[in-house]
């Protein structure tokens, strides 16, 4: 045995016990007749001490030499500690050395191992087997072990079973750029990674396998915006014999657990609201709803007076800003070039400052009077005190800049608070969205999305009013699972692929083996995915991804630890039977 | 809700409850007045009875018009049955429906969906969703499910963490050929699917993460021989800080469980045998202990007469079958047939039936006396009643012919029991194999695997003969895993490269990052990989991998299901850098 303990395990309990431990030396201290020893491991950091008096020259000779991040085995007894240390849990106790074998040295790491180390994000990635020691990174993935861990337990207790899909699958050109794989037996065939498994778990469903779940690696090659990685990681859900409201409440019950196991945390039973709600209440379809600040709709209150801008405008919306009616004129002005900047692309903004005496001061007070301010207060839900920050324009743009002000305001105020968590489904998404570009309908969801049984009439009249049954998990503002019940009818599936602007045979040759399965015997079914990598990282009350991925990608799709992707051999490029272009 | 119960759950306590149930119509029996139908879903078989004097005038005619494999949703009442079937655990009931909802109507399926189908292999994987219905299938997937979750919890338990490592990885020539991605971002250059996550579980050792495991896919494009998959899946594990002792008990423990958990049954300590030991006595390095028919060694009672046969050859080796004794003249040269055949490759075979009367009756009787034949006897340790097979001539191909004849001894003779399980650890693997062809030693397990301390000084003078810390799992005959401790000095590592024919430039283009990160204090470390596939088979009771694989690829690696691979656009391979050669 290479040790018999952790060096997170002892304490004033096992005072005089022998012990063996290994590990990496955090750190020395020499005093010339004492040297003292941080030892740690994935468990803990346990003190050791070298006492001139005490321990055998040889050895205390040897501990002269230790750099940091050596790997060394040391035996010795626990002793109690002069001064103790309440921090960390073996801080009563201390390991006078008997013996001590250095296993491997180490080159002096190119950034501290500590929990704030002074290494950046590049050099971090390049080594990042060496920022896996750190305490943050570390705990990250032991984290996301459990919360994997816990989803498995749940759904495996209630009846669901986890299906492997296949990674080499069929390219499809709809949604997402496929990764492709050339294929050497295939002379000119490619399979694709699975950007989902979405038929796959379907046709399971064909199968008979009422409850599916898979904990799965997808793959999307698209350029890569700030924390998203070219390969992700799903807890993939589908269910037969199911209505909506099923799977609502099996996956509302996987989120309460989760919460309760890995945070300590029960919440109440969420709240739904339809995707119109959110658009027109928090001008975004993933709400956060730590904190209020629900849009007021001000047409009726601000229109027909003598103020062009808000006269011209589609809407005229504000939101009430708690606390803020004290703001400078400085603070102001800051926020209205924070909408005005291009990312935003407000015009301008109208504040409305509701003072502690009831009374109130606006930007535009020579075009309103104090009884249009108070409905205007009334409809944001503003309080004395409160600051009201009013835009107007396009009804979709508006609402997009407003909601971008609601968040940043909401983080300035310190409302987003990391150990608080909001969960609420998001319902009855549109089946459709209009493509500008190409000038067609496409998918909002995805094409196996059902659209409303009341809402099929729709189709031919006026496609884009049609509602899916389709529903969003949203916490802390972040969609963290989404999904719907399928088509199981091959006719409407044929329908909804005629709609998509598919012609007959690219359906049949992209899905022809799915509505083929429905010839015999779809069940009704529907499902759900969460991506693990975002939900872990919320739940751990972080705002990026990265450190709960053990090795990630950089925004070019580089994984600069190994240097990959790489350039391959001509031999290798043969048997492919491609060439570089 | 779409039932209010499964159809498996039914029975006698349950009587006189109204009940919702959905799946598939197994068959129908129509009697004219009276139409019985059986309904099946993932848990049951239900027997649904719609009786012309108590069924709705609609009903009872929608019922006539029910197919096989219709989906439908029923109401009614759970009443007795009249003629009881004692074989399914609904038998005792059936439900005399009130409302019947046709969900989805199905086509005839193509083969019977029963334990036992009419369909072949082909047709049954062209309609895999159909085949997941059958019992044998769907429990394949459900056992299989169980393995894994039995697995991680025990891992779990064991302070074991999974760590995903990532599938876009680099492509290295060593070992078996890389399924590649091309690369969008990064013209010219490739991403690799992983063979094993080797190097990242290695690099998670450096990490500090000292207890990891992973149940992952893992991709080989090979040429497909029976029963191999393009896309596998392992168990990956590895400790730091341990012994080979230390791995061994870990997942010793770990099959344990498995056994015990997954087949209720208990085993003993795992014997351990040297990879010489094994290939002396079974000819291979995974021998089936379910059985004896060990090989005894004969030159010394069988050289030095007048056979030249046995004269010339370097070895002479035989099996003991027990009661064979009573094989006739046929049989006999049927089974020295065999041996001929070209796979087998023997050029002849020696027999000796060992008479229930302690005497002796060989095919080499002009040559050898009593006295030689019952040396024989001990030799192979055969009882009267027994027959001896003796084959002859180069050692190393004699032992593999005998190992082939001793399976299909055992196989015919029925001792190969599926519900019968012998694990042991087959140990001290040889670190290199000379290959004839490349004129090179390759490494028998892999570059990473550590040569034994006490053979290090062999490495230069006879590569051959060092033995590494390597080792097998075997379990009735089948390799289910393999590992080793790994080297974690950069020095020894490079030295592996080089007597592995790497120069210099090629081990630091591809395995620098590793040699790199040993240099910043690597622990030692060791591990192994179970192959899940096959280990989930052969707890299964099964052969071939193929039915715990929910969508297997056939021979030619195609997914005939999805017809994948397939052609891709011109777009994608430009957009890629590619074309087709």
């Amino acid at each position: 045995m290479f040790r018999s303990h952790t060096c997170g395990e002892l304490n004033a309990n096992t005072i005089n016990t022998e012990v063996t431990l290994a590990g990496w030396v955090q750190k020395t201290r020499d005093k010339g007749f004492m040297i003292w020893v941080d030892l740690r491991d994935r468990y803990g950091i346990t003190q050791l001490i070298f006492d001139e008096n005490r321990t055998d020259k040889i050895v205390f000779e040897k501990a002269k030499s230790l750099g940091r991040e050596f790997v060394i085995q040391v035996k010795g007894t626990v002793i109690e500690r002069e001064s103790k240390n309440k921090n960390i849990p073996t801080g009563d106790i201390e390991i006078l050395v008997s013996e001590l074998t250095i296993l491997n040295q180490a080159m002096l790491p190119p950034f501290t191992i500590e929990d704030e180390t002074d290494g950046g994000e590049d050099i971090r990635m390049k080594y990042r087997y060496l920022d896996i020691r750190r305490n943050p990174v570390k705990n990250s993935l032991l984290f996301r072990h459990n919360v994997a861990m816990e989803v498995r337990k749940y759904l495996s207790d209630q009846g669901f079973c986890e299906v492997e899909t296949p990674y080499l699958i069929k390219s499809t050109p709809e949604g997402a750029r496929d990764f492709v794989v050339p294929s050497r037996m295939n002379e000119g065939q490619f399979y694709a990674l699975p950007q989902s498994p979405q038929t796959f778990k379907q046709l399971l469903m064909v199968g008979g396998m009422d409850k599916y779940f898979q904990i799965v690696k997808c793959f999307r090659d698209e350029d890569l915006r700030a924390d998203r990685q070219p390969e992700f990681t799903q807890i993939d859900c589908e269910m037969a014999f199911v209505e909506q409201e099923d799977i609502l409440n099996t996956f509302e019950g996987l989120t309460r657990h989760l919460l309760k196991e890995v945070k300590g945390i029960e919440v109440d039973k969420f709240p739904r609201i339809t995707y119109d709600y959110a658009m027109k209440t928090y001008g975004n379809d993933k709400p956060d709803i730590r904190f209020e600040m629900k849009f007021g709709e001000l047409n009726e209150f601000a229109q027909h007076r003598d103020f062009s801008v808000f006269n011209s405008a589609e809407l005229v919306v504000g939101i009430a800003a708690p606390g803020c009616a004290t703001y400078t004129r400085k603070e102001i002005d800051a926020l209205i070039d924070w909408v005005k900047r291009p990312q935003i692309g407000a015009s301008g903004m109208v504040y409305v400052k509701c003072e502690t005496d009831g009374t109130f001061k606006s930007s535009v007070d020579k075009f309103y009077n104090q009884e249009d301010l108070a409905n205007w207060a009334k409809a944001t839900n503003a309080k004395a005190g409160d600051m009201i920050f009013i835009l107007s324009g396009n009804a979709h743009k508006t609402r997009t800049q407003l909601s971008a002000l609601r968040m940043e305001l909401a983080t300035r105020l310190g409302l987003r608070k990391p150990d608080e968590f909001a969960p609420l489904w998001v319902v009855d998404f549109p089946l459709l969205e209009f493509d500008e570009e190409s000038g067609r309908y496409h998918a909002m969801h995805h094409p196996f999305t059902s659209p409303k049984p009341e809402d099929i009439d729709l189709i031919n009249t006026n496609p884009g009013a049609v509602r899916a049954n389709a529903y969003d998990m949203v916490l802390n503002g972040n969609e963290i699972g989404g999904g719907s019940i399928r088509i199981h009818d091959k006719e409407l599936q044929a329908r909804m692929f005629e709609l998509l602007g598919f012609t007959k045979e690219e359906a049949e040759n992209q899905f022809g083996f799915l509505m083929n399965a429905f010839q015999y015997g779809a069940p009704p079914h529907g499902g759900l995915a969460f991506g693990l990598d975002r939900l872990v990282a919320i739940l751990g009350g972080q705002e990026t991804i990265r450190d709960f991925i053990a090795f990630p990608k950089n925004n070019s799709g580089r994984d600069v630890m190994i240097d990959a992707p790489s350039t391959i051999d001509t031999k290798q490029l043969d048997e492919l039977h491609i060439m570089l272009k």
